[in-house]
């Protein structure tokens, strides 16, 4: 397909604001940073967040993002229309608004009657009112409005002729797009459709969009049924994150969009890093993405049935609706040794570019990676823990101290009277030499981490500039509750760089040991650092 | 609505075959005949099971089903058509299936050009032959045949004509009802609505049926487009389990029909037991139905967002779909940062009905709470330590042990060459006997739990019944990394029922320790049992 002929179709990310509300979802500053740079790198077009009017941590967000180099994402600051019987121009929560300094604003209004005089408990025509001056008010100041038509569809079902009439206000005061909200995410698709060509006819020319919600699991679909009958924007979130059952999952519309229906949404290149996007989003939330999920789930192209697999060896397309590769996602073969071997020479190749594909290392690595990702690693959040191993394969490592052993030691309560309640013991051997060192911290790992730092520091002096800014613990295998695999994942920083690490045990204190040597051996791998002895002062055993 | 002019819409299950394609999934023969029975409690008309000839686990199956006294299912053995080139009366796996001993059969057959030529590899000609022959010779047996078309709506776009022979075939040979199957998963919604619209109006009197899988998140969607476009049955696994992102979902396509679009599926007494049944059936595979899943998921009538909240306390309508009884689900509403006093309110009604808004201990709840959510608690996911609180301001709680200390040990390697790298110690006291046990485990966590289990054994013998279910450890602000403030949720079962607890520490070891102290006290706490030193069997110190 000629990709200038395709129509255009804008996607509007809201997981920084309507994500956020889904249960147990909590993003940090940091994390919401993280995520806007995600979603640029994945080309998408708007990116809602909060009110900095509604909380610190929304302040000092907007504060930050505006340091980012965004190539693709316009900013949205996400606010309600004026309270009742006020001026626009009067109302702290708009101007609050502004001070997010964003191109574009949303306005949220009620476009269903009953709740403007059940809910919000106000005259239909004030309500009108609300919406007009605000769109107004903010198109004064300079800001490209996007109107939130909140319960559009339940609203148009109850009352039509006043559903319509909010739009109109909205439309007439200079809203730019208008999305039409299924907010309680119970209207049917086919509905969802008719209804949206109604809008779309009746108000040529302006933008209208679709947020639907996934009460009744159908929100990508009522999505895709919404562009078929005109929406030009698609609002959800990456990995269908929010209030209830979540929001119109973005990471399974995008691709139908663009592989089934013929319209321009991210480049391909975008949208073959799709999967990685939306697992690293779900691991900065802490959540897994369902295997079963389309297209960037683990399952997504995995084979059990018997029959199955014999197709997909004659031919992918047998039981394959697109290739996995057009999304970033893999094949897999339940009981087989074929699963995944293109992907992992993807990856080495980041690394090592002259590895020929048939090479004897080749096969080894990717044999030891396969066999850890049976045990429950995962490289993903880890580069530099898949590097070591590639670098360890290829004979570019040599180990920079060897453990003779640690201990811990845990008390409660606390008779030492001192603040922390753990000791760690770490003795080492760099080439013949060895060293002991104890610290104290506010649980295993952390005392782990210093004493190891500071045992290390003792042939490495140049480890003092570097320390733990991210440590993440994932139960892989609940079902065996406190005695399950976890996966550790810590990312270290040295003030300017930061890499990231996994381990994997059954034991947390191993698995945190793992990723804590790994994040040490990188940076004196990386600083091209030769294992020594020099510059010993720790005590010697 | 009245019931008498609803249409009907049959509702075929697969959860024993398609389901069992699932990544993870694996039936016993006793979990597939408790399946069954739940399926029948419900009211669904088809279950659809393998054929005996293919393992001995289904051979054992159809044997026991026949025992079950079954109200509403009617069994359903599937398999293929006969192989090319032989004669269906000399099939084995027709012979097999014919064992089954079941009033109806499906039979799966290509519909789609190039499946026959490039996957079973034989002629057009010859498939349609394959299709034909073996649903006359099952006909012949006394079977009511069910055509399964597989690939058909792939085959349909791709070779309309043949598409339409293979179905053309099955119809003339007797087939009682045809299933359309969007086998890859990959048709869009809009489609699999106008194709079944022609192949309904094409085979007027003949019962269409849809199978739709969900690689593009739309499987529940097209199902329902498909009913709309005269499909009147539907082919799905009661919580969507299925090969790569599984079959349609019948626990949310269930509801759809009956609750919005007026079809006559199941009784409502039945659907109001669907979320039950759904979450039993997923404990047989040992499987979490996903808390955002509609109708049935834990979150489904979640509220969390404050204006949400607000608005689900004047009128529930405002952000419901539907009331959650009808499916047998319930509304919750979270705490969150979010949350305000009204919220906090309704939740300690819930178990103190009688307490006063204005009274001081209301006060004095309210406010130890926020305290707790602003040091990192969070009661979503921890309903039992929420209550253990108020029970503990309103002096409904006794104290069933209190704490000497405990001593945790790691070593790394493993000196003792035993499996466990980890000893815990832990000292009680309850009245004025003490007891002091010692457990090993596979981290300082579960070796804990173990010691701490088996020092109150000693007291309260009921404990040996329960156990850990879930364990997860969420890094609270990752920024001091391994020294952050960690939160653990547990989630504690005796088999029949399970409960949920919390604890928040900057030491894991810590937090570990709170939850796992809840648990046990809420457990005792709701048994009534009285703090004693009765039973006392332990080393007493």
């Amino acid at each position: 397909m000629n990709d200038h002929k395709r129509p255009k179709v804008s996607i509007f990310d809201s997981t920084l604001r309507d994500g956020a509300q889904g249960e147990g979802i909590s993003f940090s500053v940091l994390d919401k940073l993280k995520i806007v740079q995600l979603l640029d790198d994945l080309g998408i077009e708007y990116v809602e967040a909060g009110n900095p009017g509604s909380n610190p941590k929304d302040l000092e967000f907007f504060r930050e993002v505006s340091s980012l180099d965004l190539k693709s994402v316009k900013l949205v600051a996400f606010g309600s229309t004026r309270r009742r019987n006020t001026k626009a121009s009067d109302d702290a929560n708009l101007a609050s608004l502004l001070t997010a300094d964003t191109p574009y604003v949303s306005i949220f209004g009620k476009s269903w009657d009953f709740q403007v005089t059940d809910i919000i408990r106000t005259t239909l025509k004030e309500n009108l009112a609300m919406i007009s001056d605000t769109v107004a008010y903010m198109t004064s100041c300079n800001k490209k409005v996007i109107f939130d038509a909140e319960h559009f569809y339940d609203g148009y079902i109850e009352n039509e002729k006043y559903a319509i009439e909010t739009i109109r206000a909205a439309v007439d005061a200079g809203a730019v797009s208008i999305a039409l909200c299924d907010t309680r995410g119970g209207t049917v698709p086919s509905l969802i459709g008719s209804i949206t060509r109604r809008i779309v006819d009746m108000f040529e020319g302006v933008e209208i969009g679709i947020h639907a919600h996934n009460d009744i699991s159908c929100a990508d679909a009522s999505s895709l049924i919404a562009v078929e009958n005109g929406a030009r924007s698609v609002q959800g979130t990456l990995v269908g994150f929010g209030e209830r059952c979540g929001n119109a999952n973005l990471s399974t519309i995008i691709p139908s969009l663009q592989l089934k229906m013929g319209y321009d949404v991210i480049s391909p290149e975008a949208l073959s890093h799709l999967t990685l996007t939306a697992h690293s989003l779900s691991e900065i939330a802490n959540v897994s993405i369902p295997h079963g999920t389309a297209y960037v789930g683990r399952s997504a192209f995995t084979h059990k049935g018997g029959m199955h697999i014999d197709g997909i060896g004659k031919n992918p397309r047998s039981f394959e609706h697109i290739q996995p590769e057009l999304v970033g996602n893999e094949r897999r073969v339940l009981m087989s040794e074929v699963s995944g071997r293109a992907t992992i020479l993807k990856q080495i190749k980041k690394y090592a570019p002259h590895l020929e594909k048939d090479a004897p290392e080749t096969k080894r690595i990717i044999d030891s990676l396969k066999r850890l990702e049976m045990s429950g690693y995962q490289f993903e959040g880890a580069e530099s823990s898949f590097e070591l191993i590639i670098a360890k394969h290829l004979g570019k490592y040599t180990p920079f101290f060897t453990l003779d052993h640690y201990k811990t030691f845990g008390e409660m309560p606390n008779n030492g009277q001192t603040e922390t309640s753990h000791t760690a013991v770490v003795k080492v051997f760099v080439n013949k030499e060895s060293a002991i060192e104890v610290a104290q911290g506010d649980g295993p790992v952390h005392a782990l981490d210093k004493a190891l730092r500071k045992v290390l520091n003792n042939f490495y002096p140049q480890l003092s500039q570097i320390h733990l800014s991210d440590y993440k613990v994932r139960v892989l295998d609940s079902l065996n509750a406190s005695a399950a695999t976890v996966r550790v994942l810590i990312e270290t920083t040295d003030g300017e760089c930061s890499w990231s690490t996994v381990g994997v045990s059954t034991d947390l204190i191993e698995a945190s040991w793992m990723a804590l040597v790994d994040s040490i051996e990188y940076r004196l791998m990386k600083e091209g650092v030769i294992p020594s002895s020099t510059h010993t002062k720790g005590e010697h055993v």
